[in-house]
């Protein structure tokens, strides 16, 4: 096949093939020779002429996956009919939704944050980045028109994003209950709240209407997916 | 060599030789070869009948560097002369110093959390084992013994733990400047100040002074390895 008349399909395919995979195997369980393979007709060498590694594939894969994302939170960003605190409960809010979430929770993968370092590691690098490219200035933005008031915008966006993405969400840590997700919400609304972001609104807060929004969706699929094992520790 | 005469002295060789090759060349450049190169004598298949890889030799060397931290732990968490908050400030200050912290200072990973994602996921891992098996009891010790008013003494301790470990602590997440450094300190006291739980006294706090206990120490090593690299984003 002539690989180089058509990079753009070439690098779409490839992207389509290792994402199924990754969704079905599980990325850790993916080789790159499973990649090859699942794309007859596509050689070795085509597929390493785009792509180093395995790891090099992810990282297209999950960039494609969030690319709604990012438009969505640049949308967000430069509505000027939002004030500070309306961002952020907005980018909070999308930032559970759309396909780079439904990739996670198809993708499954083991709870083990060692067995799934490199993914661990993905959430946390995209964590920093969302916080540092919009939390960030949205939280100025809010101290600016009052409706936030942090002393600490950059560090209380790095806050919000680690535990949101990397705690909150049973991805890598396990709820043995629909209580302790519960408790998870209540405290994250509580650490927002003490930095100065009123995350919800906070006297008529209700933890457990939060498993109606998209944290409480994600939460949700992910406690169900789980079939009961229960491996925290 | 009769490599069942002495297991452990083998096994005791390896960890040294494993320990000394991911202080010096860093642990995601370090190959099994290159263990088995510089242990002069002892075979590929010496090393792989006590260690199926690299990850097992790194668990096994993080182990055993942090067997003393354990034990203090203990030893804290056994004391019954310490109120629960006095417990809490000890396991804090305590878990900053030790063979397992000079042994991440030593191998100076790239503080990249996608290049060592390895790594990070052992650190995201023992935050959340510290918590649940030291922390969660000694703050409901404190709730009893009225030094402590956390309403969810899970949630703290784990909330407490990652961000001390994987977010204060400039081991995947680089520091600008000291007074960043300042800034996160003085969020993590606020943090947990709001969830009930005062790691330092409130009224005299510092952030400064931070810098002079083993946190601040942790820290400042990070930042003059850094030998002037900013490449936070």
């Amino acid at each position: 096949m002539a690989r180089n008349k058509y990079p753009e399909e070439t690098v779409k395919r490839i992207l389509d093939v290792a994402e199924e995979l990754f969704m079905t195997k599980g990325y850790e369980q993916t080789t790159m020779a499973d990649i090859v393979n699942h794309l007859g007709g596509l050689t070795k060498g085509a597929v390493y002429h785009h792509f180093k590694s395995k790891e090099d594939i992810f990282e297209a894969v999950f960039e494609r996956a969030n690319r709604s994302v990012v438009e969505r939170a640049e949308a967000i960003i430069s509505n000027r009919s939002l004030s500070g605190i309306e961002k952020i409960r907005a980018l909070d809010e999308s930032s559970a939704e759309g396909p780079s979430a439904d990739m996670l929770r198809a993708m499954r993968p083991s709870s083990d944050p060692v067995q799934n370092s490199r993914l661990l590691a993905r959430e946390f690098a995209d964590a920093l980045e969302v916080a540092h490219r919009y939390i960030e200035p949205v939280i100025r933005e809010g101290v600016a028109d009052g409706t936030v008031s942090s002393e600490f915008p950059r560090e209380t966006a790095e806050v919000m994003l680690l535990l949101a993405n990397l705690w909150m969400v049973p991805l890598f840590h396990p709820l043995a209950d629909e209580s302790e997700f519960e408790r998870r919400v209540s405290v994250l609304v509580r650490v927002m709240h003490a930095l100065g972001v009123d995350l919800v609104d906070w006297k008529s807060f209700d933890p457990a209407r939060m498993w109606d929004d998209s944290w409480g969706t994600l939460a949700r699929d992910f406690i169900a997916d789980d079939g009961g094992e229960d491996d925290r520790s």
